[in-house]
C-alpha cells in the first residue's frame, strides 16, 4: 500500500472527549475513527488488524471442529421471554425497535438464546450431536457508560462459539479443547505470557466459569493471580472454600488490573430444556441438550493490545496481527535514482508476498515520515535514501540500532 | 468438510410462510435459516458461498483503487438531518433507538452521510483526493414487506463504494472503472449474460443514474432490454426524449422483469455542499468534493443466482461461487475397502487445495446421497463405490452421463 494513496492521516490530537489510551492511538495513527462515545469505524489500517486476528481466531476454532455461521442482529421477542431474558430490568443493555405491523424485534447483544432456539431444526438424534458453531457477529450494546475506548462499545465484533454436547462428558472434553485453543489464540496474538486463565463464578450447574485475563492498569477487572500456578481468581469468587480446593494460600495472590480477554461458561442442560431443544439418545430416551459458550471480543482485543504494547511514540504490533510487515520508508526527495530504487524495493517485497506499507509522500519531511512510522507502529522498518546505495537500511520499531542489508538478507527475514 | 459432521440437515421443506423459490431452495439444501419474515441467517453452507462472492468483489474494488473499511450500524441523527433524510416520513425504513442518556440514535440502512461526514477529519486538501473507499455492511431496513426471499431483506451485507472526487471530470473516470468493475464481477460471478447495464432516474446533479439488473422472473423491476446493444431502460426514464438520446427506437425493447443486482449514483458536491466537505485547490480556492455512490447487495445476490441457476431437484451454484467444488458421495456401504478409498480420495483432493464436500454418512441410502447432492448444488460430483475400483466416477450437476477416470485425470481437471 503506498502512503500516497491511503486516505488516512496521522493526527496530532485525539478528540478532547477521548480519555482512553487504546483509542487516542488508534485515533491519532489512522486506524478507527470514533462515531460518537462507543461507537468505533474502522478504517483500512485498523480493518486489517480486525482481519488478521479474526483469520488467528478462525484457524484455532476450525482445528477443534468449530463450523462457522452468521446469525442476524435481528432477534424475536418470544425465544428471550423463555428465558427471562427480554425484560429491561433483567437484561440492561437491549436495543429494541418496532417493525412496521408493531412487532418488536431486540438487537443481538448475545445469540445463545436465538442459536438454540435454531438448533431445534438440526437436532433432534445422538447422530446430529455434538455440534459445535461460531461466528463474527456485531454485537449491538446499549452500555451506560463507554469510556474504556475499543474496550467496551455499544458496537463490537465478537467471536461466540456455542458447543451443543449429548452429555457433561462429551461437554468438559470439549469446553477443555477451547481452553487450549485460547491459550494458542492469545500467544499467536502476542498477548499470551500476559493472559491467565481466571476462574470466575458459574451458573445453576458450575461452580465455575471461566475468564481468561491479560494483565493492563487500563483494564475494569480486579483479579487475584498466582503466577507461579498461571491461574488467577476473580474477585466475586475470592472465598477461603475455592482457595482450599485449588490449594492455593491467600498470601501467594496479588492483585491485579486486567482486561477480560475470552470468557467461557458451561450452561448444563438449563437452557435447552427451556428452549425446547432435546435429542432421542440411543436408547429411544430424550434428554436435553448440554450447551456451553465461548466468547472473545475480536474489538476488545485490539484495544487491550494497544494499551500492552505502545510507548511514548505511537503503537508497537505484535508481528503476527501488525497491518502490514514492512513500513518502507523512501527518503528520495528529489533524487529521482532514490525514488526508483525505493520503488524497486517495493515491488521486490509485495512480489514475493510481503505485505509492504511504503511511505512515497514525496513532500514530506524525514522527522514527520519517522514519526508516522513509530505511531502506526508496524514491527519493521525499512529506509531507502541517498546515503543506502544498493542495500537498505532495516530497524525493528522496537530497537535503537539499524542496519544496513542487501535486499535478499532483508526478505530472507520475512520468507 | 465431512457431511456426516456438518450440523446441517437438508430438509424436505420449507417453512410454510417461505414463498420465494430462492429461499425454499436455499432453507431446503441448509444454506440460510428463517429467522423472522425477511431475516436469515446464514449457515456454513450459505456462510462459504458470502464468502466467496465477497472475495471477488474485494478484488476488483482493490483493482480500481478501493480501499477498504467499516463503518457502523449505529448512526447519529445530526447528520442525517443535515440532509433531511433523518425524518420517518422522508426515509420510511430506519430503524431507530434510544441510548441510555435519551439520544435518539438509527441503525445504518445506508451510509453515505456518515462517511461523508467522517471524510472531514481527512481530506482538506487536494492532495488528499480522489479517494475511494468501500465497506461490506450489514445494514437494517425496516422494510413493510419481505416477500423475495434472501432478495430483499430486513438485514443484508452490501457492498458499498463511496468516491470522492475533484471535479466531475474525475468523477466520470472513477464511476466508469466502476461500471467495468461491475460487469467483471457479474462475470465471474456467472451471471454476466442475464445482467444488464440499465439507465434510472439520476438527481439534481445528474440526468441518470444506472443500474445492473439481472433477467428474472422473480424480480420486482421491470425494465426495457435491447438486447443488440446490451443495456436497458428503467420504467421511470423511459421517454421519447430518452430514447432519442439514446438512439433506440421504441419497438426495439423487450420489456422483461429483472433484479437490481448493482446500482450506482452521482450525487455531484450537492451532499459534500450540505455536509460541508470542502477541499482547498491548488490556487487555494475552496471547492466542494464530488460524490459518488455504488452499491452491490451480496446476499441479494444469492437470491439472483439461485432463482436463475437451479432446477427441479435443487440448486446449481456456478463454479466461482459453489460453497465447494466438489461433492465427493462415498457409497460404501460396509464395504472398509471402498470406505478407506473414499477416505484416500478425500485426503488427496483436499491435500491438493480442491475444496470438497465429503458425504460419509454411513447410514443414508445411496438414493438419499443424490437427492441431497442435487439439492446442494455442487457443479462436480465424484463417487466412489463398490464398483469405481481404483478410478472414480464424475458426473457434473447438469450432465446427464458420469465417466470413470484416474483420480489424477480427476485433479487435473481443477488445478
Amino acid at each position: 500500500m503506498r502512503f500516497s494513496t491511503l486516505f488516512t492521516k496521522t493526527r496530532k490530537d485525539a478528540p478532547k472527549d477521548e480519555i482512553a489510551k487504546n483509542a487516542q492511538l488508534l485515533i491519532k495513527a489512522g486506524f478507527i475513527h470514533k462515531e460518537m462515545a462507543g461507537v468505533y469505524s474502522y478504517l483500512p489500517l485498523g480493518k486489517r488488524v480486525q482481519e488478521k486476528i479474526i483469520s488467528i481466531v478462525r484457524e484455532e476454532m476450525d482445528k477443534i471442529g468449530g463450523q462457522e455461521l452468521v446469525m442476524t442482529s435481528l432477534q424475536k421477542k418470544e425465544v428471550w421471554e423463555i428465558t427471562d431474558r427480554w425484560d429491561d430490568e433483567k437484561v440492561d443493555v437491549w436495543f429494541k425497535a418496532k417493525l412496521k405491523n408493531d412487532t418488536e424485534v431486540g438487537f443481538g447483544w448475545s445469540h445463545e438464546e436465538q442459536i438454540t432456539a435454531m438448533m431445534k431444526d438440526y437436532i433432534s438424534s445422538y447422530r446430529d450431536l455434538p455440534a459445535n458453531v461460531y461466528q463474527f457477529q456485531t454485537k449491538l450494546r446499549n452500555e451506560v457508560r463507554a469510556k474504556s475506548g475499543v474496550m467496551r462499545t455499544r458496537e463490537f465484533v465478537m467471536k461466540d462459539l456455542y458447543s451443543y454436547s449429548r452429555s457433561e462428558e462429551e461437554h468438559n472434553e470439549f469446553y477443555n479443547k477451547v481452553i487450549e485453543a485460547y491459550h494458542t489464540i492469545y500467544k499467536r496474538l502476542g498477548i499470551g505470557d500476559a493472559t491467565f486463565f481466571t476462574f470466575a463464578s458459574g451458573g445453576a450447574f458450575t461452580q465455575f466459569s471461566h475468564e481468561f485475563q491479560t494483565l493492563t492498569e487500563a483494564g475494569e477487572d480486579t483479579i487475584y493471580l498466582h503466577r507461579d500456578k498461571k491461574i488467577a481468581i476473580n474477585e466475586e469468587v475470592l472465598t477461603d472454600e475455592v482457595l482450599s480446593q485449588l490449594e492455593i494460600k491467600r498470601e501467594e495472590l496479588e492483585k491485579v488490573k486486567a482486561a477480560e480477554v475470552g470468557n467461557i461458561f458451561s450452561f448444563g442442560s438449563n437452557k435447552c430444556e427451556q428452549i425446547g431443544l432435546y435429542y432421542s439418545d440411543k436408547d429411544g430416551s430424550q434428554k436435553p441438550v448440554v450447551l456451553g459458550s465461548y466468547g472473545i471480543g475480536i474489538t476488545r482485543v485490539i484495544g487491550v493490545i494497544v494499551e500492552l504494547f505502545s510507548d511514548e511514540k505511537g503503537i508497537v504490533w505484535p508481528e503476527n496481527i501488525s497491518p502490514y510487515t514492512v513500513h518502507l520508508v523512501s527518503l528520495a526527495g528529489e533524487d529521482e535514482n532514490v525514488k526508483n530504487r525505493a520503488n524497486e524495493v517495493y515491488e521486490q517485497l509485495t512480489t514475493k508476498g510481503i505485505e509492504v506499507l511504503f511511505d512515497d509522500r514525496a513532500d514530506v519531511p524525514a522527522g514527520q515520515k519517522f514519526s508516522d512510522a513509530d505511531l502506526i507502529g508496524i514491527p519493521h522498518r525499512i529506509i531507502v535514501s541517498t546515503k543506502t546505495g544498493e542495500k537498505v537500511e532495516y530497524k525493528a520499531r522496537m530497537g535503537n540500532e539499524s542496519q544496513l542489508m542487501s535486499l535478499d538478507e532483508l526478505i530472507s527475514k520475512f520468507i
